[in-house]
Parts: C-alpha cells; structure tokens; sequence
C-alpha cells in the first residue's frame, strides 16, 4: 500500500500566477514542474525547485509544446525530431535549477495536448522518450496502456502509470472523457476512489461499478481553492487507511 | 604560443539562418552556441552540439537577455535575480543537448547587451557568475579587466579574456568603439593583429602603436562569407606562425 | 465638475487572468485595453471591445514595450524608430477589434516602463506621439506636465492628464513615489482624495497640505477584490458629491 | 489578358531576414506582407507597407497561425473563434502601418498551414472570413475551388484565386503535390506556363497535358536569387505577350 501524489506546478508566468504551488508542494510527493513552453519561467522555476527540494518532494519535468498562448492544450503538427529536441531543452533547462537547488530532475510527464498526442500516437511517444534517453535515469510518469508506456518499455526506460481520484473510468480502464455524464465524481466519491485505487487497485465506471485500475501515482489538482482542499482531503484519507505516500523514484 | 578561436554559433531561429556553422566549426576551437533567448531553437542547438563535439570543438553557453525580436542587443532592465534564474536555464537547456552529444558545456560567454552590461555593471556581472556555481567545473569568457572578470575571479570561477583581432584598442587595452574612425582593422591589418595578439600579446591603437593585449582567445566573426574567409586566414595565419590553437577548457 | 475614470483592462494571456475585467468595466469611463504586448491576446482583446462597447466604456490602446516576460515593467533600450513602429502595431490591432465591436480606439496611454520613460524622455515621448499621428483623431492619457504632454502639444494631439486617488503628491503636483513613507492613500483618505480631484483640483501631500493637481481622468485599479471594492466606492463618491462621469473623448 | 503577381515579402524578424523584399517590389502587383505571427516585426511591417506603396504595389495581410518558431507552416488546432480573433489582430496592425504609408490593407491572404486548413475545412475558412468582415473591402486571395472560397462567397467577400507558375497541375486542376515526381517544373517550363495561364487560362499536367486553371493572380518567390531572376523572367514574358500587370483590388 505505497502510492505517490502528482501534481502540476510552476505553471505561472512573470506577473501572472496559475496554482497555489506552496500548498501543494505540503501534499504531493512528485511535482510536475513547468518548464516555459506552456506556462513556467525561468524565476518561477527556480524557486519551485528550491521548494520541492526543501519539502522532500520529487522534481518532474512538466514538457509541452511550445505554446504559451494556448496554455500547451492545442495539438500542434510537431515533427518527431523537433519534438525530441523541445523536450531535451525543456528537461536540460529545468535540470539547471534542480541541480542548483541539489537534486536532478527525477522523470518527465508530457502536458496537456502533448500527454494526449503521446499516449495515442507512436511516433510522438517515441520522440518524448528518446529526449529521456539524452539524460541519466530518467523514468516517465504517464496513461496506463498507452503508445507512452510502450514506447517507454521497448527503450528500457522505466515507466509509472497515474491514475485520477475525481474520474470516472470505462469498463476497459480508460478515463472517461470529459463532458460525458459521470464523467467528474464528486468530492465524496473522488475520495472513496482514491482510497479503492491506493488500497486495492480498483476505480470505479460512471455505474459504479468496480474497475481494475493499478498506477503507481494518483495526480491532484491546485487551480483553484476548492481543488487544494481536495488535493489535502486525499492526502490525509490515504493516510487515515495506512497507505505510504511515496515517490516512484 | 597557444590561443583559442571562438565564435558566436547556432544563431538562427526556425526558417532563419544567421552565420554559415558549419564553415566556422572547421575553424575555431570553442562554439558560443544561442540558446534560444537571442536566437537558437532547439533543433539548432542539437544540430549544432553534434557538429561542434564531431569537429573536436567545445561547448559554450552564449547566453542573452530574452529578447529575440531585438536579437539580444537591447539593454534590458533586469534583476540581478532574474538575469541568474535565465542564465540558469540557457545553460542547462544547452547542457542537455551538449550531454545528449557526448560532451557538456565547459563554459558561458554572454551575448550582445548581455555581454555589455556584465563586463561594466557589477551586480549583472554577479547575477551571471551566480549562475555558473549552479553548474560543475563551467568557466568563463569575456572582456579582460572587467567586471565579468572580477566577479569570476571572487566566485572561484576560472575567467578566460577574448581579444579581437579585427578591432583598434585604445592606449590602455581597450576596444576602441565601433563608429569611432579607425575602430576596424582593414583584413590585413587584422591578420597581422591576430598573430601579434597570439605571439606576442599586443594589439595596435588607432594610431598604429603597440599595446598589451593578454587573451587566452580569440573571437572571429561568420556572419558573411567575407567574415569566414577571414576567419579562416586568421586560423591560417597562426598555424604557419606556429601558434597552437587549443581550446581555453 | 466633470471626470474621466479610466483603469487597465484586458490583461489576461491565454489561460492566465489578471484583473477583474468585467466588474471593472461598470465602474470606468475609459478602458486602457492591453495590445498583446505586455499582457492581453487577440480573444482577450476582442472580448474587452466587445464588453467595453456594451458598457458605453471608451476604448484605449494600453500599449507596452515587447515584454510579456516583465509584463511590460522593465525599462528596454528600443530605438525611437523601434518604438513607433511597435506602438502603431498594437493600436492597429486593437482598433481591428474596437472597429469589430463597432466602434474606434478613441486614445493611446503606454503602460508601465513606457508610461515612464515617455514620461520623462523627449526621445520616447515623440516616438509615441509620432504612432498616433498614423491614426485619426487619436488623443493621448499620461502623467501632467510630461515629456508625453510635451510631444503631444507639439504634434497637434490632444492630452489628457490623469491622477490617482490613492497617492499622496509632492508639493510640486508629481507622485511621491512607490516605497517613500505616506506615498500610498488609505481607503478613507483615497476616497476623499478622489472627490477633492475631482471637485476643487487638489490633491494632498504626505504631510497632508493640499496641492492644485488638474486632471481630466482618474485612474482606477482592479487587480484585486479589494481594488474594485476600492473603485467601485470612489465612482459612488464622485456620483454622491454630483460630480459627472464622463470619459474625455 | 489582365493578371495580377502577389508575392510573400517582409517575412524577416529582428536580425533575420528571408527574402529580397526590395526586389520583389519591382516585380508584383500585390505584397502579401507577414504580420507577426511567422515572420515580420512592426520595423519591417512599417518599412515593407511604405515601399509597397512607393512602388504601387497593393497591401495584402498574411495572416498566419502563431508560430514564429515553425514559420507557420505547423497545422495546430485552433478554435474558430481563436482563429477569427488571431486574423483581425494581424489585419489590424498590419492596415496601421498601411493607413500610415497612405494606404489601407487591400485584401488577406492565409500563410502556410492556415493556408491549407482553410483550404480545405469548412470551420477554418469560414473563422478566417468571419475576421474579414471587420473591416470594410477586403478581398480573399487564396486557392480555387477551395473551402476559403467558398466561405468568402457565402459572406459576401470577393474572393479572388491564385496560380502557380512552377507547378504541375492535376487534370482536375489542383496542385500536384510537392514530393511528387513533376511537381514542381523547370524554369522553362514555367515561364511557359506563366504565360499560358494569363493568356489562355490552362496550365499543364505532369503528362505534359492542358488543363483549364482560371485565376487572378500568379504567385512568385523571392526567397532565393534564383527565385528573384525567375520573378522577373515570368513579369518580362508576361509583359512581352502584352498581358496587363494590375492588382486585383
């Protein structure tokens, strides 16, 4: 009963802010750190580093493509070989501060329209972790059964599949996509899930019923105040059930 | 008798090319490589890592204020803060493809009003230094007898001074500023300068008199086919003198 | 008794916010709409002309230095050349939008390094007047008995100066600045402030004396819940004391 | 025998530049000039408008995805609305520059990838000629028989369509492909089909057969010295057969 809490911070730009990261960083065991392309700057980089490293928590690189008009959430025609190049450079440059702040950026999670595109498609898993293969001990945080975890396998390079306390799953394990019914749980049943998930590996269908789900992270959310409360809600009921919070590297 | 060349690389952006790379990396032995703030796109810096690592040529970070649209060459008011957290990640944005070549980046060399205000402003001047110490074994490359060069040697950081041979110094070893009459050597005469500087450490004045000019390298320019005809009759030129072209790393 | 209330809108990028635009706009006379350049982009921008035509709100171009980066606070070395070009780029696409929602941009007001700069250097000052002068029947917003005010007498353009309920004045009639004792107005004080501008032409000094300060428009702040509280009760103030609303194009 | 020669010009950005705007000038009718999104600043938006009306060229907007890094030329998933607000952000700076050079923007022409999503999808056509109808007489020029025209017909925006001199035709009269054997002809060839397709209306396919192509205007490079003689080779012969070189507009 070990699991690890992600979260995506940093995700701020000069005079704009995005999560309430120094809450989050007290409840996440792994933080997805941004790394300019979608959100993140270089200020705003450092001093996360400086806080995941001071709270015990591990450094992430957040990649995306390089779109900071559309938050990195549009799907852009990225050649293979650009896109390996654009997450080399966003890992390098986020590996400068967690190694200023003593410690090395531990795994790389794909964001937004990218973490689809690499998930679903061959090609564009591949290029992500061929950027790993350029870094030392790199694992990748990503969809369970997805062109990712494939792609992460047949490179050797250790993949951990994540899992979402407020979602709905098919009956084949998948997210149910947003905006279909039941989609989103409820405060009351996203705790009740993560729990079944840390504890016995099971989420559940918009009918309830149980489905088998193992992840080795649960990912919670900080965009808003209500979203934090969530995200310390799971903590402490994972906690209350005796399940470990600890990273996957 | 042994001198550095160096020279400002991987300068285009996208579509956009700037300097002929390939024909100065036959040239000099260490590459100011762009990383992306005043040009460089990461496919650029990979390319451009590759070739300097198959050419035996070293890496340096050339690092600028984040002003593509003015290519790094206006001043910009930014925080000592700030200028350490953006040099940090140019670094290491370039690290990771120096790494992914084979090699690292062995030193930084700041760009255009970058390079103006830490050779003359002491705080920017430590804003940069500050970065280095988040790296291992990085040195420095810049003006002799400036601030970038006090900073360095304060912090511990090996500082390595570049001369030009294409420019006048004034009496007291300084460049003479571009417009002033007599601030660019004809070829000829920049020929003789580069031998002078690398064999017998002096430079001439506007009026044709001799001065001190103690540099560890040398900086010539690819920004024209002229430009890299003339880099490589000043490679040309030490070699038949006997001077030894050896990287300052 | 006639004043204009005026505030910075539309500044928001992509997934970030910033103020509080709508609530804003049932407060102000005149909207300072930002261009894209320090904050703001086309969806944004529409959406504030759209919004601002809807409230009979007037319709200014808040146009900045090329900073999203700095959100347009740092002071940048831009030719004058550079600047008016930039300046009429961003007036030219916010009246795509102003004439989209049926209407124009009515006045030009620069915003944070440039406010300043123009303010005080006859250079930046003409380069900003000479972009209106593209435009027809352009007036200009800024600080009293400016370089701004200057250039834009000379040019044949009409000024407007604006003043600021919640900051004490030097003996001389120009803002105490940010960071000197006494330089920011209590609520109480601010509102009081507001409506002795506004009525009798006089602000007051930190040490409480009253000095003459003829403005046309007040500016506003909404970049908090706070600030709109704060603005919203200075518009009643104003409407209490039977002082008229009226925007000063 | 009237046509018109448009050409893509003021592509450069800061220190880069693209094509011999200049040049190009003596040779078109219409400037389709980049306004900021894959090339172009508001220095060479302002200098490109002045020279296009000293020359008596027309002013056209090249509207673009916002993509300097990839020139344009990466599909990315915009919404419509994003895409109608992104096209009056272009349009509108771009026509402040052609209002200061005397002028007003005469028509748009989509660039790179948006020029093939608006070709050929219905939403994307429509969201670019929805921006159109912001402003008074613009025309569309853009391929025939696409999705974009038949948008700008729906609208009530004349539309007007483009050929290529250097490009094989299929039967049905589209573009063979680039990367097909054929596809792109020799400079004989295309001088002869410059010519045919003024005069009489037909260009050719790879088998070397008619086929019936009606257009407006004829599109040329200028990104190479040797697109540069071709343009004017193409201007001469058209003008030797005594075809009418005039604008659309």
């Amino acid at each position: 009963m070990v699991i690890d809490l992600n979260s995506d911070l940093g995700e701020g730009f000069g005079a704009y802010t995005m999560s309430d990261d120094a809450a989050l960083l007290d409840v996440v065991t792994s933080a997805n750190i941004a790394c300019g392309f979608h959100g993140g700057d270089p200020v705003i980089m450092r001093r996360t580093c400086d806080l995941a490293v001071a709270h015990g928590v591990r450094i992430g690189a957040h990649i995306s493509y390089r779109d900071l008009a559309g938050f990195g959430r549009r799907e852009m025609m990225v050649s293979p070989a650009e896109l390996t190049a654009e997450s080399i450079y966003q890992i390098g440059a986020l590996d400068g501060f967690a190694r200023a702040a003593g410690d090395r950026v531990r795994y790389v999670k794909p964001h937004g329209a990218l973490y689809h595109s690499a998930a679903s498609d061959p090609a564009a898993a591949e290029a992500v972790v061929a950027a790993l293969l350029a870094f030392e001990e790199l694992s990748l945080l990503g969809p369970a059964d997805s062109e990712l975890a494939r792609a992460a396998e047949a490179a050797g390079i250790p993949f951990h599949a994540e899992g979402f306390a407020d979602r709905a799953y098919t009956p084949e394990g998948r997210l149910v996509p947003r905006g279909r019914a039941g989609a989103v749980l409820a405060a009351e049943a996203a705790l009740g899930q993560a729990v079944s998930i840390a504890v016995d590996g099971h989420a559940h269908t918009v009918a309830g019923e149980q489905v088998r789900v193992e992840v080795r992270s649960l990912c919670v959310h900080g965009d808003s105040p209500d979203a934090v409360r969530m995200a310390r809600s799971i903590r402490q009921s994972l906690l209350d059930k005796g399940v470990e919070l600890r990273s996957f590297t």
